[in-house]
């Protein structure tokens, strides 16, 4: 085919949104880190030599003969009942204040949709999850960032920062935060709760991590501490995302939202436009798991995540120059590394990569920018001779940095 | 729990686009219609009893063998290369110009996404798919409706707006059109992308139906003549989309939209803030089906369909009286019934319901308001028995209404 006519300006037809949208920096830098050789901290995968495809199986073909053509059907929006039911008699909530959804970027979409004006002003930790920034992006938020330390968000900062910004909205991963493995300790939970409480500013508590805590000790989740202070589910300014995907598999798109019924029923039309339901198969297949199947892969992950975070923190401890921090998690997939100030861990990434080692650099973590001298790693999917070597050249490669 | 604080203003604190939203009206109506003993051409469902239950179960079977945790894993944004290979040999384009959508409702909620900006002219037929309406809503369109009659859109209607609208966008089903069953003919589908190609309009074909036709003669699809108008798979100003949903099954939720680069490029970055990707295993499920049971099934669904399309029309030209209007569909789920002048389908709603029959009121498909003497009838997944005492009934009560 010859081209007949000039092709149309695609990039005038655009919506004022989509110009707002950016490839994700990750995604990009990911491409490059997987080159064959390269040991990779970089991407942010569960083990996938844990997944339990057998039982999958199992539960795929025991609901296909149970539910027959209904488990193909169009199904409702508002997810499978059995699985909001065992979901909301986890957290001892009513089943109608539960929304199933296809993955915890869906909820974070839809959260930002529903609650988000062009120009409202969002409280993000510094650095936050780079996906809730893309979900969040298009509906034009205007981010104020919270500073963080090692027991998570600065509440007497937030505190200060409440007075002084009309915030809507505070969104925050406080177990094993992605991408710092930082947890926010009990008693600024309860600060946080109240303060954003009192200044009627909305929460959305992102939990994908909270059951895989492998040391240490569970605080309530701000959601429950919000139903504390509300009284009642429908009062609770604390909305919470989690999902099936770092617990079971990711791969299938369950996730869930809990949330005071008035945000429920907005989530309920904003899905309906979005992709009518969650796959109903995908959604049977996970309840079929939740009895016996969950709660073994849970201990099995948590105890393979332990080791390999332990043994990532142990070879960091030997091999890493001094005035080099990093952080200590207690669950989740991540940690975080300061280098010290003058070392920019984009640029270092290629010096990295001729020693065949790849990290996320911090940057793209944070709203408004900075922590050039910060980077994620990720102990998720790493053997252990992965991580002796790697950080062994991680290690090498620091150091010439800093020379 | 006693609620120890007044519920925060949940309503003050959604987004101004939240308040655009509305809950689907039909979705309202189908719930009173989902009563006992009703029979129901209300729905818009595949015929259950058809789905290949247990090819999907064997092919589930298959793919965690052959994959394993792969199929549960993690995986692109853009899709399951082998799907979008097939798809894009199909269509005789690159696979790179496919994007896998997680249902259609996702292609036309994104397209909305990078496309709309608030206030932007969107031309949609009158009557129109009340999904599109719902997916498109909260970007804030301006909806100018193109009159439409048996051949589909009246393309000089058309003409004229085109010239006095500053529209970017035209949302349009051509085959077996939801609701009213309609197809655009040959003629017209060749100055409507013409037409929009010539004033720079961007065209959005939904095609859920297209391979389910009957009787009569395929047209080409508006983006076959949008290809050739351009003469480059990247110049193209139509947008397809399409889906698994009623050739397969829904419930797996798999579709996909082929466009320029440049929309698909854009549409990745949605999707990432969206859902990050559709459900890996119902990718590779339905990519299993694509050879031998997609086919049969293609078969299968047109045969029974046409069948009850026709016994739906014989018995209407039995029992409706004079003065009420059908179309004809050579192919889908729908057909589309106009009352004399006068007749309010909505209020109508209950006297049939009084008499164990429902229909969808045709006005919620006007974007603009009207049509309260029409009505959508589905004759997809009901029996013989169902249609004849059905149609039966809706006679009686159209008589009702006319006296």
């Amino acid at each position: 085919m010859t081209p007949a006519r000039p092709a149309p300006d695609f990039t005038a037809l655009l919506s004022d949104r989509a110009r707002r949208m950016t490839a994700s920096a990750i995604r990009e830098i990911l491409k490059i880190t997987q080159q064959p050789d390269v040991i990779s901290f970089a991407g942010g995968l569960p083990a996938p030599e844990l997944f339990p495809v057998e039982a999958v199986k199992l539960a795929t073909d025991a609901v296909l003969t149970r539910y027959g053509p209904a488990a193909l059907q169009y199904s409702t929006t508002e997810g499978h009942p059995p699985l909001r039911e065992w979901i909301g008699a986890k957290a001892r909530i009513p089943a109608a204040n539960v929304q199933i959804m296809t993955g915890s970027q869906q909820a974070l979409d839809l959260l930002g949709k529903v609650l988000i004006s062009e120009g409202d002003t969002v409280l993000v930790e510094a650095p936050t999850y780079l996906g809730a920034l893309q979900s969040f992006q298009p509906y034009g938020p205007r981010y104020v960032e919270l500073p963080t330390d090692d027991g998570g968000i600065d509440v007497d900062a937030l505190e200060e920062l409440l007075k002084t910004t009309s915030a809507k909205l505070l969104y925050a991963v406080p177990n094993f935060q992605n991408p710092t493995g930082r947890t926010l300790n009990a008693e600024r939970r309860r600060r946080l709760v109240e303060l954003t409480g009192h200044h009627g500013v909305l929460v959305i508590e992102d939990d994908p991590y909270g059951q895989l805590r492998f040391t240490g000790e569970a605080a309530p989740s701000l959601y429950e501490l919000g139903l504390e202070y509300a009284g009642d589910v429908n009062a609770n300014h604390v909305i919470y995302c989690s999902s099936f995907s770092k617990t079971l598999v990711p791969g299938l798109r369950d996730a869930w939202v809990q949330a005071a019924a008035p945000i429920v029923s907005k989530l309920v039309q904003a899905k309906q436009g979005a992709d009518l339901h969650t796959p109903t198969l995908n959604q049977m297949i996970v309840t079929e798991l939740l009895e016996d199947v969950l709660p073994r892969q849970i201990e099995t992950v948590k105890k393979a995540y332990g080791e390999r975070a332990a043994l990532m923190l142990g070879h960091i401890r030997q091999q890493f120059p001094g005035g080099v921090e990093y952080t200590t998690p207690e669950g989740g997939m991540f940690l975080w590394v300061t280098l010290p100030e003058g070392i920019d861990s984009t640029r270092m990434l290629e010096r990295a990569l001729s020693r065949n080692v790849a990290y996320v650099p911090g940057s793209p973590f944070f709203a408004l920018g900075g922590g050039e001298n910060t980077m994620r790693l990720s102990y998720s999917s790493a053997t252990p001779e992965q991580i002796e070597r790697g950080v062994a050249a991680l290690g090498e490669t620091i150091r010439g940095a800093l020379d």
